[in-house]
């Protein structure tokens, strides 16, 4: 396995472009989206559990419903939800995609990000797709990447090569999310391509079972958005055996959908509103997967945690309150808390109480960018990690003003 | 029912006192409280359900297993929480509150609050102690509230007159609170003190019903404490014919009681860490209490709902977010939202949609110091308040370096 260039158009046959569309008015900045497959495509999704939920999402899910995708738009600026008349305007520029791309309607997937509720016109997906549709190309991905871009700071793109039955796939995607990321069955906008031959039904069953060790264990702020997808779409055009069960192939291909997913998690947690410092944090020998998780997540997700991290701060006692409350069921006179960075490691809490550390030695370790978090529940061999930011200034001048 | 000064000291037969023990370096704040009731009292006590717990909650919960209590000691600066002999250190202070003031050690609650993980030594109690016993006054109540502050930037004290079976009963009580507050079957230190005569039994359903609808309703960072206690002396001197089962008399002590639980609730988020904004959410019209509650809290709870307060901005879309995530069955295309203050109200959201409203207008309301936001739902009887405070730079000020 190994990384390659190329994001979302690196599989074979998938080619991508971004324009200014004039969604957003205040900056000139790339704010739409198109991916296109040559090959129709086998597709799998997975959408927010929030029960309010982006027109785009209810149009997808609909066009999903066949297992199959040829096209992704996708928009920043505007979260096309709490519109009166979102998923009118959600049809409609599926439609005009569907034309303008001499593809069905349904084979289209929909995508916004944005401000929630704002009034939304056809207008600028008039002008846009066409010229995105004309613009395709194989360098397309940074475009795309850009196009999708909200309160992001960075691009998020990877991608993977690998082989599955003597042919060489490849796997890549791309990403955006920095706020209001907390995501509970899927997360912010992710877009997946690859040539891999592979049943939409295990695709689907490879994407289910993924974002549970990954996307779900990311959190910036706790808030769970309205218009979180997943979308994983595979057009065969790699030429493996088709994979239709379980079994080698598939847990190659498992392997490589994780490589690319917990990649981007971290860049989304890196990339986290106002973030000086991704934050990692392992929970170790766990009763089970679930309590593992939550010990680990709660402790991503605790703004206490996080301001003591924004201030290089050891506060130990801040990550046992946080394993404590999380629900799992751990034994408090076992835990023990190390911090790490590139700076070194120092534990400063074992069986449940404070152990004498250099508060020097901390500092130095806790001033670096990257900080993990290792929490010891000494009561069974499961582990799992989530990823966060701090809580900086930054995120609350941030989401102070970011609808005005 | 009728509100009187005297705070913790209020209900006939209560004294209480505060100094400064050394427990706090830094500063020369009074750090150590007692209150004394002259007759031994029915008690009534909550704790967090935080795995993590402090010491002096467990020495409590086993001085208070046969429902009578005489004294409280309190001290900040130090939440004696995942120390060696954090439950030595708590017996040892009953032992020596006993001492001094001539009552079984049993009958002493201990409680903590300050930084976890600190080594704690016995000295300042021993000589802060007997000091409070020989100061202990009817004036005592702001000294004792003084002395269990710890970022609180307000003393909460409150205590109301009302009458039962024709005598008049006097309520009271003392809370402190501003940051970890997350509360989940009790909250932070409260101490109430009455001279009702009640019995231990309907003193606990007292509290035990009531704090679901006032501290469990309280939020200020997400971040449940490991030291969360709520404790209620009742010692009878008021002469009313005792509460021994529900009925006229009980609904009259819980009126009395919610007034003064809701008002420390109140308190307590309007003290926020680093506030500069109370917020009230109202969610009106829910399928069933559950519901209600879950979405006001949500609201209340929100990061991005409360850094935009902090920046008053209408950003609808993060109420109906929350919500959608708060897992309470709601009819989105029903919801509707609207901002109130002193300067009026606003109404920005209906039937799931935004609406125009003037931006103006609503900046006007939303710079005022009380906000609250009414979240109807469109879907049935039941309704719920939450309360909490914006996210500001100072929050994360406060915390990034708290500890050290």
């Amino acid at each position: 396995m190994k990384r390659i260039e190329g994001g979302i158009t690196a599989a074979k046959g998938f080619t991508a472009s971004g324009v200014h569309a004039g969604i957003r008015k205040s900056r000139k900045k790339r704010d739409l989206a198109l991916v296109f497959s040559e090959k129709r495509a086998n597709a799998a999704a997975l959408y927010t559990t929030n029960l309010v939920k982006g027109a785009p999402l209810v149009v997808t899910k609909r066009h999903l419903a066949d297992g199959f995708a040829q096209a992704i738009v996708v928009n920043s600026g505007n979260a096309n939800t709490c519109n009166a008349n979102g998923e009118e305007i959600a049809e409609k520029t599926a439609e005009i995609a569907a034309n303008a791309l001499g593809i069905a309607k349904e084979d289209v997937v929909i995508a916004s990000t944005g401000v929630i509720g704002q009034p939304l016109s056809i207008e600028p997906f008039e002008k846009g797709v066409p010229l995105l549709a004309s613009s395709l190309s194989k360098d397309g991905s940074p475009l795309a990447a850009e196009a999708i871009m909200t309160t992001d700071t960075v691009k998020k793109e990877i991608a993977l090569s690998f082989s599955i039955g003597g042919k060489e796939v490849r796997l890549g995607g791309i990403a955006k999310g920095s706020g209001m990321i907390h995501p509970n069955m899927a997360t912010m906008l992710v877009f997946l391509t690859t040539d891999c031959n592979i049943s939409s039904e295990m695709l689907q069953k490879a994407i289910s079972t993924d974002v549970s060790s990954s996307f779900n264990m990311v959190s910036v702020d706790g808030d769970t958005s309205t218009n979180d997808m997943v979308v994983l779409l595979a057009n065969g055009l790699a030429d493996n055996p088709e994979i239709t069960a379980e079994g080698e192939d598939f847990e190659t291909f498992m392997r490589a959908l994780n490589t690319v997913t917990v990649s981007l998690c971290k860049a989304l947690a890196a990339d986290g509103e106002g973030a000086t410092k991704f934050l990692e944090c392992k929970a170790i020998g766990a009763p089970s997967k679930e309590a593992a998780k939550k010990a680990a997540k709660a402790v991503i997700c605790s703004s206490l945690v996080k301001a003591a991290m924004f201030g290089s701060d050891a506060n130990w006692g801040r990550v046992l309150c946080a394993v404590g409350y999380s629900g799992a069921e751990v034994d408090v006179s076992k835990i023990g808390v190390r911090f790490l960075s590139d700076k070194g490691s120092i534990s400063v809490c074992e069986k449940g109480a404070g152990v004498p550390f250099s508060e020097e030695k901390a500092k130095e370790i806790l001033l670096e960018k990257d900080i993990t978090i290792e929490v010891f529940l000494g009561g069974g061999d499961y582990s799992a990690t989530a990823w966060g930011s701090d809580l900086t200034y930054d995120y609350v001048k941030i989401n102070g003003d970011y609808r005005t």
